[in-house]
């Protein structure tokens, strides 16, 4: 992930053991495989915050302690963990979606010679979590809760895609359907689990904590993953944000999305900017994109978000100062910061 | 599965606790759910072979010992999980194959409102097996080993899916790959080993056996598997077989499938009909098709597969009955009594 000290994800992809080095022969071998393109196509690339992220709290949890090459190698296998889960999710959300680009290049669904074999390709990303797992961590004592875990949210992830889905499904759109509490439950499930807790739940269990102890670390990651989504492209920045700041053009509007913006707006429109919105709402029309827009300035959303920002934000540092541990805190802390720094 | 004392599939979809019996109201709430539907639609309506061979061959290796209570349930419950393994394969192979019925009725990506949802479905229904296991097993001592086998299992179907996919992706058809050793390695993969490992090893790990102590089970099992792809719809039926007997049309000459009969008819023909081959597989056209057929019976496939059955058959019994224990044995030869059946 990052240079040395930090593995390269090829040597997860060779589902290597530590110290073996791997000839060349191994590795031309494996490039000639499709296997090997995928992977290389689709796991590495993106900005690696929640792969890193399994080192980083493994570190603070150990409170400077200085870590052993080996704990170095075991937090970064469940960093890279962490990330195919993410590349397999993506590979089949774009699909689903129908999307066209993905980390600036076509979805591999796109690619030629793909097409719906990308499905498959998914699974196999998938696969190899258990894979790594089981050569690495098949004799701690935290091995199967790992397990566990990556099936708990799985599990999530998949409810939370299901969920939005279905809320964005054609022939069935309802803005009257949208609310706060459908938002905040697809947000909740379909990101906040993998990308917020899963990070900080490996590193606990690394440092031989119970997870069944920490719900209270659970409850406060979800709730910043949360608002990270609220804050993050996909709601605020996709309708106010710079295209060139962000990367990426935000359709949330025209794909009829239960983004946070549309439920806020809801929640505080007369009858006739419902009206306005009702017809514009989901539609792949510039002039309608642009009079949704019109309204949400109308509606100050801008100013709304900035209040529930930092609510949320005095919300968070209270739960997190509640915690017994200052290694905890310091996890929490650090992810907090990483979060705001976003907007300012 | 079948009749009392088997439970029935809604009792694992609804994860529920041995003993607790389910309201109504808890049925309901659950039908109105899409995950219900979907469930309801995709996991029940097969033969149920697969989920049945775990009672079956559980109740062989306790060699006459009446079962508990318990032990049913427990053996339903993985039954039930290989069923519901192999509906998220169905669902996912349709769509990649652009297939447009199973069992039947119109594939579940096929209804209307579900187009390329049935991908997540596809993943909720497997993401349901870790939450059967851990809720009925999470406290055994083969739980573990229980996870590491789906998820080994899950890993070998792909791969067959993987090489299988690509090696009739369109605009790469090349008969010249075409090989007994290629066709072995698909079939091997995408069936044998959940189809025919999967529900014994799960009886295996029920009656506490080691199944590193098992590769001659695995080896023998898999070997079964293969031949009954060979013998099965998939190959030998799909050309010969009357399509009402096996209640569906096979299309393997038209998919560019890399078949038992195809590879048999590369190492019989001669120059000339390894022209007609070549020019007429593959093909959507009904001509190619009868010419492909005919060839077939020039080399008389039939009976080359007939010897291929008697040898593969006697070479199984004979690695049975070298195995030391008379109640895998039995399991093994109930396996084969099973598939032998199906062509008298
Ligand atoms: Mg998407
Ligand atoms: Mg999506
Ligand atoms: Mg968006
Ligand atoms: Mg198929
Ligand atoms: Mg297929
Ligand atoms: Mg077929």
């Amino acid at each position: 992930m990052r240079p040395s000290p930090y593995l390269s994800w090829v040597q997860f992809a060779l589902n290597r053991s530590r110290g073996e080095r791997g000839t060349e022969k191994d590795r031309l071998e494996m490039e000639k495989t499709r296997d090997f393109k995928m992977l290389d196509y689709n796991v590495p690339g993106g900005k690696l915050n929640r792969g890193l992220s399994v080192i980083d709290s493994y570190k603070l949890l150990k409170e400077g302690k200085e870590l052993t090459d080996d704990e170095v190698f075991l937090a970064c296998a469940l960093g890279w963990c962490i990330e195919w889960l993410q590349a397999y999710f993506l590979v089949l959300d774009d699909i689903m979606d129908s999307s066209h680009t993905r980390r600036g290049q076509p979805c591999w669904f796109r690619k030629p010679k793909v097409g719906m074999i990308a499905i498959n390709d998914g699974i196999i990303l998938r696969n190899h979590i258990p894979r790594i797992l089981k050569k690495h961590f098949r004799g701690k004592p935290y091995y199967v809760d790992l397990l566990d875990l990556f099936n708990e949210v799985e599990f999530q992830t998949a409810c939370g895609q299901m969920i939005d889905l279905i809320t964005t499904l054609e022939g069935e759109k309802d803005l009257s359907k949208y609310s706060l509490p459908l938002h905040h439950r697809i947000v909740q499930y379909k990101t906040a689990y993998y990308s917020f807790y899963l990070p900080v739940a490996c590193a606990l269990l690394m440092a031989g904590e119970n997870l069944d102890n920490h719900t209270d670390v659970k409850n406060i990651l979800i709730e910043m993953g949360t608002y990270f989504q609220v804050q993050a492209s996909d709601d605020y920045l996709d309708c106010f944000g710079h295209p060139d700041v962000i990367g990426k053009i935000g359709t949330d509007i025209e794909d009829f999305k239960c983004s946070w913006l549309v439920v806020k707006a809801l929640e505080l429109c007369n009858e006739e900017q419902k009206k306005l919105l009702y017809e514009n709402y989901g539609k792949d029309d510039p002039t309608c994109v642009a009079k949704v827009k019109e309204l949400y300035e109308a509606l100050n959303l801008q100013g709304v978000f900035a209040e529930y920002e930092s609510k949320s934000y005095e919300k968070l540092v209270k739960s997190i100062e509640a915690h017994a541990s200052k290694a905890v805190q310091a996890v929490l802390k650090s992810f907090l910061a990483k979060i705001y720094k976003r907007q300012k």
